[in-house]
Formats: C-alpha cells, structure tokens, sequence
C-alpha cells in the first residue's frame, strides 16, 4: 500500500504522466526501505569505467552479473543499475523481482574526452523491463553541450514511454580543475542541471566544503558548510526545494563506518538515499549484505 | 521475493523478453495472492458493454473509477483491467500501486456484428504505466479473422516493448449457435487458439459439460466430464499443457455461494484464477470485500 | 485567476499532459462564465448537416463566418465550433479572441450511411491554434466500431500535442429505432462510451424519461426520470460520476423559454453547460445576444 | 500591380498561408482578366470522363495537348486545368506561360459507382510548375465520405507547401434523384461543403429553380428564384458570404448566346467567372476565340 | 476583448499562421499590460547559466519552480520563461494560468564556448502547453552558424504547430571584445538577426551609446546617442522598423530607480517591454511585487 512520504515525493512530478510515475512508485516501494521515501540503489558501471579486474577481483564472485542482481534484491534495495551486457545476462532469471535501471552511456578508463559513449537505448529498457534508463553528463566537459543534447533525446523518449531518467551528474573536465570537482557550489550546480534537463532522480557525489567559483563564493558566505548534513540540505534544495529524488554516492570504497556516517548525513540533510557499488560488492558477500541492513537501519531513522 | 510457483510459470513463457516476464511477476507476485501462482483479476468493463445503468446502477459508487481501483487495491487483487477512459481517470492517483491491463477494444450492446472496435493502443498502455493490454476475440465469428489479425498487430508490439497480452477468448457469432458456446469442446478449443495466438494470459469461461461439435464428440467419448474441476483441467491442457495462465470469468451476477464453488474448481482443476467483474462491484462494497476475502482463501487452500 | 471549480474540474483529468489541461482552462476561464466551472459552446457546423439555406437563411448574416466568431466572442462565450473552412476564414482575424473547437469530422443531408466523412485534422488544429478537435460518434450505428476507431487515432494524436477531444455522442442508425435516439438509457450509455474512449468534454442530447433498452429497463425502475433535472444528473454520473465535462445540446430551434429551462435543468442536474448553435444563430443578432446574456445568467444562478 | 478587387479577394483567404496567396494572385493577375476579380478557366479533363472521340473529334486539333495551352495562353484565359498526362505533355514548352491545375482525380465513362480515381499528386503538382489542384467531390454519393477524405489529405499537403485547391462539387449518386443534381438548394449546399472542405476555388453548376430537398423547401419560400443571377448570388452566399472564389461551369456544349447569357448572370450575381471546357474545343479554334474574346467582355462588364 | 494596439501589432505578423498569433495573443492580453501592447516576461534560467546559489541563495523560496509561476501570476505579469524541468515542476499546477515560453537551449559557467545546448524541444513545449519556445544566439561566437541553423530548425517547426519563437539575441565570442558586447551597433544587428532569423519576440540587451565596429560609425554619425530612449529606439527600427515585438533586459540586478529608469527609457523609446529575472526573484517576494507593479505603471504611461 502506497504511503504519505511516497505519495508525497510523486505529487512533485506533475507533468509526468504515470508510467513514469509507476516505475518511481515501483522503486520507492521495493526492498526493506519500501514506502519510507528513501532508497539504495545498488549501481554496478565499474567493469566498464576502471576494468574488470580493478572492479571485481578482489571479490571474484563478482565477475557474474547474477551476483549483483541477487545482492540487490536480498539486501532488500531499491533498484539495481547496470549497463546493457551487465543486465541482460541477468534479465530472465530475475525479471520483475527488482527494479533495474539501464545505463546508456558509459566511459571507460581509455577516454581522453570527459564523455561517454551511448550503449545502450529506450527500447533495450522496455525489452529488459527497466523501469529507468540511467544517463552520466559531465558539467564542465568540453563535450557537455553534446551530452545534454544526448540525454535531451532520451529523456524525452523515455518519459513518453513511461520510463524514468536517473542523470548521473559528474562535474569533470574542461576549464574545471580536479581540485573543484567536488565542491560543494560545483555539486550543488551539477544536481540543478540535472534536474533542469528533466532528471526524476539525481545522482549526485557528497560535496565537500570548498567553494571552488569565485563568482558563486559571496552567495555562500555566512553559512557555515563544515557539517556534511548540512551541505546535503544544499544540494536537495538546488534541486527545485526537494521536488526531485536525489541520491548520493560516496566515491572510492572506504571503511563501513564512513559509509555509515555518509548514509546518516544524506538523511539528516533531507537527501533520498546512497547510490553504493564499489562499496558494496568490493566487499565479501556476508560483510556487504551485513553492511547494507545497518545502512536499511540509518535510512530507516533506527540509529 | 520471488517463489517456485512463479517461477515455474514464468518458466514457460520461454520465447518472451524480460520485461513481458517482469510483468507477468508484477501481476503474479501482487496482493493477498502474491508468489501462489493463482490471481484475480478485476475486470470493469461491462459500461462499455452493456451501459452503465446495468453495470452500476446496482451500486452506485461504482460510478467513479476511483471505486474500481481502490477495491482492487483493498482487496489485495492480482490486477485491474478497463477500457482506456475508465483507467486513465485514476492511473496519476494510482500510479504502480496496482497492475493495469488496459482493454484496447470493446463492444457494446447496438453491435450488429460480432466484433469490437479497437479503442486503445499499445502508446497508451505505455504512457499509463500499464502491465499488459486486452483483446477479445470472437472465435466463431464472421469477423474472426479480422480480429485475429489485429490482436496479432498489437500483441506484437506490446511484446516488443514488454508489455504481456491478456487475451479474452469468448466463442460468439457465425456458425456458432448461442447453445454451443458454453460447450467443452467449443471452451477448449478458443483457449488453444488464445494460446496459439500468443496470449500470455487466456481468459475463458467456464465451460459447461455439452459437446457442441459433431467432429469433436468422439475425442470426449469415454470420459465424465460433469465435474467441473475436469473440465477446467481440459482447458488448461488446451492451453499448452499448462504452459499458458489461464484465468475463467463465471459470466453474470450470481450467488456467493456458486462464486465460490466455481473458485473451487478452477483451483481444483489447475486453473489459475478468477477474474470476476459483475459478482465484485456489483454488490456493496463491504459484502465484494468480504467475498474476495473468502475467494483468496480458496485460492489459498485454506477452504 | 484560477478558481476553485476550475481547478476541482481540472483535477479529474489526471492522465492528461498539463498541454491538454492548458486547453481545457482556457475554455473554462473564457467568457462570461469563466471560472464557473459552466460553459457555453456554439457549434455552427448545421452548414455541413443540413445544408446552407436550412441553417442560415432566416438570418442571412449568418452565412458570414465571421458573424459567428463576433457572436461567440461579443456574447462572452466559452468556445466556438465549427469545421476546417468555417473555421479558417475568421482564423487570422480572431487569432486568441476566443477558444476554437476544430470540428474534424462531419455528415451531411445526402449520406446513406450513418456515419461521417473525416474532414480535417490535429495538424489542422495546430495551425490554426484551435483548443481541441471535435468529433461526432454514432453508437448504435453499423459504422460505429469505425468511427470509435477513427477519433481513437486521433484522439490519441491530439492529447500527445496538448490538445483537448470534444465527442459528440449521438445514438443513430443500426438497431436502434428511431424513438430510442433520445432515451435516457441510451444517451447515458452514449456518454459513458464518450468517456471511455478518452472525450475530455463529452456533449450528448437530453434525454427524454422513455428506457428503450428491455435489458436496461431494471437498472432504473423505482426512480423517477420526470424531472430533467435527474436525468441530467444521471448523464452526468454515467461520465464517471462528474470527472469529465458534460455539455448538453437542446437539438431543434425551439421558443426561448424552453431554452432557458434547458438551461435551468442542466445547471440543476450538474451539467456543465450548453453547446447551443441553432437557438443562437437562427435568431436575429440582438435576441441572440439576449437569449445569450440570460442563459449565462441562469448558468451562474441568477434566475 | 494589384487592384483592390483582387486585394479584396485575396484578404478573405486569411487562414492561408502567403504561398497559397501567391498562387491565388497568379490566376487572378492573369491574362485579358487580369486585376479584375474575374476569371476564366479552360478545363481539359473531358477525354477522361467522355473518351477522346466524344471530346475532341469535332475539331481534331484538340487532340494535341499543346493546342489547350495555345488556346488558353492565346485567348488570355486565367488558367488551364488538365489531368496528370494531358497537363505534362505542354509542361515544359508553356512552362511559367500560364497557371495550371492539375486535376488529381478522374472518373471515366464506364466507372460503376459514383467515385474518381486519384491519379495524382501533390509531389506532381509542384514538379510541373501548378498553382493548385483540382479535385471533384460526389456530395450524394455513397462513395462521398471516401471522397472528403481524400481531398482532405491532398488539401492540407497542397496548402502546406504554397498550392491552392480548386473543389468540383458535383451533387450525383446515392439518394439523390439525377433530376435534383441542378437543384438550387442542392446546387447551393455543394458549394457550402466546398467550402467547409477548404477549397480556396469553387466549382460548381449553375443551378436551376427547382428545389429538391423537402426540408429545405421552407427556407426557399418567398423568394423569386427564375432569375439566374439571383440563383447565383445564393450559391456565392453559401460559399461563406462571398469569402470564396466561386466559378460556375455551363455543362454539356450549347448554343454560343446561351454561353454569353449564362456569364452575365454569373457576373451580375456576384459570381467570379466561369470554367469553360467543352464549349471552347469543341468549336473551330477561331470560333473558341471569338467567343472567349466576347466572354472577357461580359466579365469587364462592356457588354 | 482585442484592443487596437494588440489587433496592431499582430497585423505585422503576416506570414505567421493563426496558430502562432493565437500564441502571441495570449502573452498580449495577459495581466495587467493585457491590451496595452506593452509586456513584462520573468525569464528564470540563470540557475542553468550561473549555478543556483548564485541564482537563488538572496531569497532562498526562489529555489521552489512554484514560487516563480507564482509570482508571475501575481504580479500580473505576460509570460514566465524557463528551461524544460523548472517548467515542468509547475506545468500542471499552473496549466493555463499564464503563458510560458520553453528555453530550448542553455549554457552553465563552465562552457568553454560562447554556445549552448539543446536541452528541450518542440515537442515538449507542445506537452506542456507553453505558448512559445525560446533560443539563445551569441552572434559573434564562431559557433554562432550552428546556433542559426539549430534556431531556425527548431523555429520552423515550432511555428508550424502555433508556437512562437522568442530569440535572446546576445552578441558575443569570436573576433568581439567583450568591451562591444553592449555597443549600440551591435545590439542593432543582433536585433535584426534575430528578426531575419524569424523571431516573433526578439529579446536583447539594452545598448550603451558606444559603436564598436569601425564600419558602422559613419552610419551612426550626426546624431546624439546619449539618451537611452533613442538608443532603444533604433533597436525597434532595426527590428523591421517596429514590425517584431522587442524586449530588453537589463542585465544584472541593480538598484530599483535603474530598473524604473530602463523601463521609461524602453517605453518612450517605443520598446514593447522587459524581460526581467534576477531584479525580480533575488528581491524579496514582497519587493519584487511592488517594483514589478510600478513596472506595470510605467509601462501603462502612469509615472
């Protein structure tokens, strides 16, 4: 049965019609943080942008694209993400048992450009039975024009067909350095983008304090942005005042307990949830499953 | 989580993509029945078949097409099928909260011909989050093949952007006389052609214990088909073996009593389901309520 | 500024793109009676009917197609409606005066069949800035499957652009006699089918007490349908309990007190309005203003 | 330069975009008519309907395309309107010399039913240089919503790349007795769907006193209609008060005072000018120029 | 009801179809400037071209999409101007209560070329009911050829569906020093770019009395530039001598009295009015109100 944080998040989207609203309720209604408003999103692109080996081989079992699919359905998350070959493989044995999302471009360690190659389409997510198609842009990039008219496309594509579009916003490149990628007015800027384009989920990563524009500092002077929580709020309120689900990764595996406290500060922000792979399924399986039902716990306000 | 009754099921739909499948589960894994591999399915398209008066009259809230929804919700029904205007005027507020079949064609009670008018499309049922469409078909008709070719056109495009085909297969018209089209024989055989014209769900009605066919009487000779679990069991074999759902709809208005015994034999026989329109909405609400309480029991096996 | 009994109007439309309920405001918020949640409608499409002399000679001024713009738009009407020339030759002139209903389909006097010949279309519609297509259906007829075919095509192309679908639904032809067209049965059945083949604005005769359908004739004994007023209310309810708009036309040119009681009737039964063509244009200009300025006077509860 | 006879004219076609006006303005500044608001046309589409003998025997020389251009060019006629081949034969050679129509369809003389074939297009029309198409409707018959769909589609394709569509609107088949096809009121409502039609020239026959329809006899009474110009001023008020280009062909071949009393009474009733076939080539080419030298007179009013 | 100024002004739109003028209409009549042939647009895309703190964090409720739509309505304003996702999170809310114009390209901070991207199209503007799209060009910017054939695309099949097409013509890039961006030469030649490239609205900058280009100062030679109004007054000539609708923005947020200024400089200069963002939304909502109603005021000749 649907609930109030649920129905609350939907109301936003008004000019969607509802089969996109049908695959956001699916997502908001699976796994263990079902009906709460949050989620966890169990993202598996690594294999495509670092390697397979940099990816997997430290846990072995994960070079199978059914490992995944079963992590994300018994940790009882709220959708997985994959690109095509990722989720085709496991499509059939695992069809409807939770939400996926088709990643349709993706880049890989060879890149000179800050871009993507598009892989995947709109009619490979209706065959495979997504409920979303998943798209990265690179604000900063000399080809970010190109990607925005990318996503434009299969947005529009997309939503007339009932699917929903997660943009995976990633500033990098350009006249950007690395040292602002994550920034906290670069982030916030990345996540308004993204939902200007038309995103229904945002994915963003956890800002730092550092305000990297010398033109946007003035407008974040007299706040203090020391707390994580509260630069989470920042990012939920660019985009349009919490009328967008945003969820957030914390980057490169690190220790369960700075995967605890992002998670805590993501809520406490007002945040949708953690979109967490190398954290994940870089992990042994028991220890993973183990560390996904505390992050369940945070999401669910139990510590 | 996924069970072995549905997993069987959806076993045999072996030459179908994902997302067919992914909805198939969605209905399969859905209410009070979810993971048993039985379903109900609540049907209301009798307004545009025999006027609205006769349909709802009886029990005036079922005016509104919010009241269909929101007892198939409340009973914990498998899925809730109607023509286009009926489901739109509740798909935004009930957008993923429960599977829809959208009916894209349908007669009405001036048709001189046997035959319906196609009154939705496959956009449509995309556009409104829907899991599957339906198709009638008029076996026996003068406009059979017509038909046919139609339901062949859109089952073939749902299924190429994973939508399932629920089809009704209602032997009516031409040589066909109205006494025969109860008959076992007559039953058995429009299933088989539901099935061999790629339904993924075939809706039938019971049939009776008459052999209608002089050619077909001697394939039944020999065998008591006065129960009616036997008969369903036929019907089923026709259907692939079991390779295909089938679900039986009892026809009009009846006691609660005959609902429940039909039940009965249709979980005896190896059918899969009810769908049941006129003996739901038809009476009050908290008498349909309890009366879909009582035939999830029997589905269940508990009565 | 949006009123209440617009915006409870417009909620009811809850599959629809905010295009088509952008539409739907503007004839809601046009006129005299904006905001009311009525409307008036003059349709002058009687030229094609019934040919030229019949329809405008009492009035010769009505030949021009300007004088119906001048009449809709000086008597504070909510929309105009007429065919593809009638329209197009005060197009430029009254760009954005009023809201335009482009009529795309159309009969006439010579027809064999009960039927209509397409005439124009959504792109039609689109150029000449028209706020939604109307389009006749004769349930009953033999030709009705395709007709409910034809405007479900471009219904369904008029919705994807923004734009609102006008059925009239006109009981003719086929089986039933004559004395059947007007009564209540049927012309609440012929706007429940209106409804659900999609009609965001359903316009349907009134009905007389008479039940012509036997099957029908239960469903409503123990009522009284001697007050227009309820079957009115009936009509209303069989288009979804009043979650789409019902404008009723009086047919004939008739004396203006029957007019006005119309009027009075379909306000007291909750009808949203009149669609009034020959009780408009076949007076003299100055008693059609008149007749006009009271009948938005009855509409708001005046008299 | 342009007259304020042809800038009234072309003002009434504001639903029309500047290339249908050009092309609109080439007819009306051709030739010996020129400026005046009047215009002749030559049709040549009489080997279609009548073979060739019937057509052209009596002055063979009419069997060479190129005499009809000659003829039409020489005499300083408006335009020259001819079916597909008939139209391509001179195409080239009087390339620019003269606006054409290509008539896109035909019937012929051994067609069972009251229809046309279409025999060509738009994609034609442009190729060889036309200002409009022509197309004639059967309002009567049973094929005639056929018809209007047909010349619905080549209509808007034609206005949306610059041409003008010139409607034949010809009452003949189905209920229609063939002594009612010259009737007035038949006459008039030809012309009044036409029009509704979109058809930037009407081409219809002058009428005679006879009202034929029972209904409409009514809105005739009380007038006098012997004279002919007063039968002609009632068929341009029912092309929209005069908003559109109304030509009146003479029918089969006559006397040549019968042809001169027929156009005045086209002028003096306000119509535009006549379209004139068998009465030019099927007399000795001298004897066709002289009597269209004596029409252009009657049109300038000298005579 | 239509004023002469409006009826005016949209006389000079004589190649547009009703549709489009239907559209611009609509922004001529709406709130309190309706009729006047004055207007005030709110653009609110600086969120994409500067980030959203930058945009938003001066008064923080302006982060909600609603609060724009809002204030627009309220203030009485003509049209609220945005990219795709801030429009679609109101578009239903706020269906036909003020007309929006769809900004189909957009650039951010980090573009490294005076460009920008595609980010929305037609059809969307179309789904979500907005009168008109909008384009920006940077005429100088050596992608300035891309940006016009991307324009005059998108242009062209807008307007053959009834959309308008705003310009924000911005020179910049290229061989143009940032120091002529604002030279009164140049902001006349991009305002007549943007008229030859088809706009209907053309928005620009208000110029400084400076001529950059050493070819054009012998044509602007002789006369007295200082006064704003003349200035302004040479952009409407250059904009077909008054033939196009014309706005100006006034660049970064300043002082009221400036802001008061500009507009009597726009209104005596024979400006049709201001498009006017950041002096609106980084004022408290209550200032904002009152400074957009003295505004309106000005506009209306009142101070």
């Amino acid at each position: 049965m649907s609930t109030k944080a649920v129905r609350k998040i939907l109301s936003a989207y008004e000019g969607d019609n509802p089969g996109v609203k049908a695959n956001l309720y699916r997502i908001l209604m699976q796994g263990r943080l079902g009906g709460t408003g949050k989620l966890i999103i169990l993202p598996v692109d690594q294999g495509f942008e670092h390697g397979p080996a940099r990816s997997f081989a430290v846990n072995a079992a994960a070079y199978d694209p059914h490992y995944h699919y079963r992590m994300a359905i018994e940790a009882g998350l709220s959708a997985y993400a994959a690109p095509l070959g990722m989720l085709e493989a496991g499509a059939d044995t695992f069809a409807g048992q939770i939400p996926t999302i088709l990643k349709v471009n993706s880049s890989n360690s060879w890149a000179g450009a800050a871009n993507q190659a598009v892989t995947a389409g709109v009619d490979d997510a209706l065959r495979l039975g997504a409920s979303a198609i998943g798209f990265t842009i690179y604000p900063g990039s000399e080809d970010c024009f190109e990607m925005m008219e990318e996503v434009r496309e299969l947005r529009a594509e997309a939503a007339s067909v009932g699917l929903a579009t997660v943009i995976w916003s990633y500033p990098r490149g350009g006249l950007l350095p690395k040292s602002g990628e994550l920034a906290l007015d670069v982030g916030a800027y990345a996540a308004h983008m993204a939902s200007l384009l038309g995103a229904h989920i945002v994915k963003v990563k956890l800002p730092s304090a550092h305000i990297e524009q010398a033109d946007a500092k003035k407008a974040y002077e007299g706040q203090d942005w020391s707390a994580q929580a509260n630069r989470v709020r920042h990012v939920v309120q660019a985009c349009f005042a919490g009328r967008r689900i945003v969820v957030f990764s914390g980057g490169a595996a690190k220790g369960a307990d700075a995967v605890y406290q992002d998670a805590r500060d993501i809520r406490d922000g007002g945040g949708n949830g953690s979109i967490i792979g190398r954290n994940t399924f870089q992990r042994p399986r028991e220890e993973a499953l183990a560390m996904l039902a505390r992050l369940v716990n945070i999401y669910k306000g139990r510590e």
